[in-house]
C-alpha cells in the first residue's frame, strides 16, 4: 500500500513531494484513495467539498466513527505527514478483519482536501468548508502563484466548485473523529512510547512586518545616512527568537520579501512574516507584543516605518476530555499526552464533532521536509493503536 | 533638451526610470541621443559595441578630449544617474559656442551602452568591452531575467552582436575623458562647492553567503532542535554594519532568497549577498574578514553551515593626478576632492585613457530612487565647469 503511493507526486531533484491540490498529483493520490476502498468492498464517496469518504457499513444510520487525514503535501514535503493517517486507516481496517471484529457503529476513513493550503495559502480548506469556516464567497477569491483560482482549479480537476460550503448534514452523522498523525517534534522521542495522544493544537497565527526605508546606492551612501530596513529586519527576527525562549514557545521569520532586492541598493521595503504559537493565549499574546516592542525601537533608531498586520489567527484547540480518557483507557493507560502547534483536520472538525488525533514517534522531529521519518516499527505501533481505538470506539457495545 | 528626455522610460507608479539596456526605452533615449547630435551638426557614430558618439572635429586626427556618460538606469532609478552628464555634455558645447571658443583639439560627447547592468546583472558592458575587460564570449553569455541573451536583444535591437569586443584603436583617439555624475553621497553638501573633482573609485566586492539550515516545521520544532539559518542570516547583517562602523567603509546586504520561503518553514537555505565598498584594499579586507568571522562564529552555535563566495571584485581606481590637478587648475583651485563608492565607465575607461571625473551637488545623497535630486542651479553650475574643463583642455595652445 505503502509502496504504490511512494512515487506520487514525488520531486526527483529534492526527494520532496509536491502533491498540491487539485494537480496531476493530488489526482493520482485521490485515485489511489479510490481503488484501495473499492478494493475493500467500502462504499466510496466525494463530498461537495471534494473530501473523499470510504464507508463501511450505512452512514445514514448517524453516530458513526470516522479515521483518516490528507493525502497532500507543503512543497517538498515528507512522505509521512498526511498519509501515514489514510495509510494507516486501511491498514487497521485490514487488522480489525484480521481480528474478526463485529461493528456496532458505521465506520468511515476519510481523506480532507488540500489540507497543506501550499496551492492556495489557506490551510485545511477542505475541512474548513465542510464545517462552515470558510464560506464558498472566500473559497472561490483563492488564487494560487500563477494566477489560478480555486473554482478554476476545481473544475480543471473534475469538480464542481459551485456545489461547496457548509455540509452540516455530513458531520451530524460522525460520532467521533480520530486522526492519526506523525509527530511533528521529539516529545515521544524522549518517552519509550511509540504512540501518543493529542491534547490540543496551540493557539497560533501569522503576522505581516513591513519595514518600509529609503532604496539608496549601496556604494555611495554614507551609513548615517541610510534608513536601511533589512537591519531593522534582522534585529526583529533575533528578537523573536529571544522573545520565543523567553516563553517556551515557538516564533519564526521563515519568509521574507524585499524590494528591490538588488546587490548594491540599500532596500526600500523589507517584508517578514513572522509564525508564532504558544501553549496558551497569553503566552502567545506575550511572545508577540514582545516582538513588535523590539521592532519598533530599532525601527526607531534606524529611521525606518514599521507596520504590523495580522494575517491569521486560530485559537487554542482543547480536544474533548472524555474522548481522550476513552482512547487513553483502550490503549492501557499511561499513553503520553501533548501538545502540538501544528494545525489539522481534526482541530477544524472540533467545533463540530468530538475529536481525538494520535500521534506516531519521529525520532528526528523533522517534519514539511524530504527527511521526515519514522521507524516502521513505530509505524506498526500506530497501526495496532489505531486498529484498537477503532475496535474500542465501534465495536463496543452502547 | 531635459525635458524631452524626462518622460522616457518612466514608470507611472513608482515615477522612476527603467531605461535598461536594448528595451525599447532604450532606443527612445539613444533615438534622442542622435537627435541632439544632428541638431548640433556633430557626426553621429555607434561604435561596434553599441556606444555611441557625437564627433566635433577629425576624429582621426587624435588626442581628442571625450565628455559624456549614459543615458540607462537601474529600476526604478532617478532622473539624474547618467543623463545629468549627457545632457550636461551638450549644455557645455552650446556654451563654448557661444562663448566663441576655437577648438584646438576633436572633442566628442559618448553615451556609453548598459552602464548599469540592470538587465544582465553585469555593470559598464559598453565600456568593458571597448577596453576588453570583458570577451565577446563572457559578453554572449550574459542573459537576462527572461531568458534572453545579450546577443538575442541587441540582434532585436537592430544592432550586429557578432562584431562586439576590444576596441583599441577607438580608444587611442581619446587624449582625455570628463565623465560628469550627480554625487551619489552628501560631500558635497557639507561645502559651500557645487561642483567637485574625483579623487578615486573604492576597491569594491559583492560577496555570497550561503548559510544551510535544515527545513522543518515551524510550529512543531522546538527550538532546540532548530538549525535555523535565518538567525545566522540576520546575526550576520548587523555584524556588517558594525564591521563598517569600525573602519568607516560601507557594507550592505541588500539582496537576499530564501529557501522554501514559506511562512510555517523554518528554511533551509538562506543566501545573502555583502556588498562592501572602502577607501582602500586594506579596509576591505579587514571589514569583509570581520564579517565572515562573525557569520561563521554565529553559523557554529546555531548548527548552520556557512559558505562564501566572491562573486565579484573591482580594485580601486586612482584617477591621474596630472589630469585632476590641471582641472582643478582650470576651475579656479580649492575644488573638494572626494572618493566615490560606485562603478563609472570613466573607472574601466581609465585603465586605458587620461580619465577624470566631475561631481555636481546631491543634497540629500539620494541616487538610484526616483527622489533622487540635484538643484538646478546646481546642475548650471556643473554645466559651468565642464564647458570651462573642455575649453580649458581643448582650446588651449599645446
Amino acid at each position: 500500500m505503502w509502496g504504490e503511493l511512494a512515487p506520487v507526486g514525488r520531486d526527483r531533484a529534492s526527494g520532496g513531494y509536491r502533491r498540491h491540490a487539485w494537480t496531476g498529483a493530488d489526482a493520482d493520490c485521490r485515485a489511489w484513495f479510490r481503488g484501495q476502498a473499492e478494493a475493500r468492498g467500502l462504499r466510496y464517496e466525494v463530498d461537495r467539498n471534494g473530501n473523499q469518504w470510504a464507508w463501511l457499513g450505512d452512514a445514514d444510520a448517524g453516530d458513526a466513527v470516522v479515521t483518516g487525514s490528507h493525502l497532500d503535501s507543503v512543497p517538498d514535503g515528507g512522505a509521512f505527514d498526511g498519509p501515514l493517517g489514510v495509510v494507516s486507516s486501511f491498514a487497521a481496517l485490514d487488522e480489525l478483519r484480521r481480528r474478526g471484529a463485529r461493528f456496532t457503529r458505521p465506520l468511515a476513513i476519510a481523506n480532507f482536501g488540500d489540507e497543506e493550503g501550499a496551492r492556495f495559502g489557506l490551510a485545511c480548506v477542505g475541512s474548513r468548508l465542510a464545517a462552515g469556516q470558510l464560506s464558498k464567497a472566500q473559497a472561490h477569491a483563492l488564487v494560487d502563484a500563477d494566477g489560478v483560482t480555486l473554482p478554476q482549479a476545481m473544475e480543471r480537476a473534475g469538480h464542481d466548485p459551485d456545489a461547496i460550503g457548509p455540509d452540516p448534514e455530513r458531520l451530524a452523522r460522525i460520532g467521533a473523529f480520530v486522526e492519526l498523525h506523525i509527530e511533528q517534534g521529539r516529545a515521544l522521542d524522549r518517552t519509550e512510547h511509540p504512540v501518543g495522544i493529542a491534547s490540543a493544537i496551540w493557539p497560533h497565527g501569522r503576522w505581516r512586518f513591513d519595514f518600509a526605508g529609503e532604496a539608496n546606492h549601496a556604494g555611495t551612501t554614507r551609513l548615517v545616512d541610510r534608513r536601511d530596513p533589512m537591519l531593522t529586519y534582522a534585529a526583529t527576527v533575533l528578537a523573536a527568537r529571544r522573545a520565543a525562549e523567553d516563553a517556551g514557545a515557538v516564533a519564526t521569520f521563515g519568509k521574507v520579501a524585499v524590494e528591490p532586492n538588488g546587490v548594491n541598493a540599500i532596500p526600500s521595503l523589507v517584508r517578514g512574516w513572522l509564525d508564532s504559537r504558544a501553549v496558551d493565549q497569553d503566552t502567545l499574546d506575550a511572545v508577540v507584543t514582545a516582538v513588535q516592542a523590539a521592532a519598533r525601537e530599532r525601527a526607531g533608531s534606524d529611521g525606518v516605518g514599521l507596520t504590523v498586520v495580522r494575517e491569521s489567527f486560530t485559537p487554542v484547540v482543547d480536544f474533548p476530555h472524555a474522548l481522550r480518557e476513552e482512547i487513553d483507557r483502550i490503549l492501557g493507560g499511561s499513553v503520553p499526552v501533548l501538545g502540538t502547534g501544528a494545525g489539522h483536520d481534526a482541530g477544524i472538525l472540533s467545533a463540530a464533532v468530538p475529536t481525538a488525533m494520535l500521534f506516531v514517534r519521529n525520532p528526528t522531529g523533522v517534519s514539511h521536509s524530504p527527511a521526515e521519518h519514522a521507524a516502521e516499527d513505530d509505524c506498526a505501533a500506530g497501526v495496532r493503536a489505531l486498529a484498537d481505538v477503532l475496535e474500542g470506539l465501534a465495536c463496543r457495545s452502547h
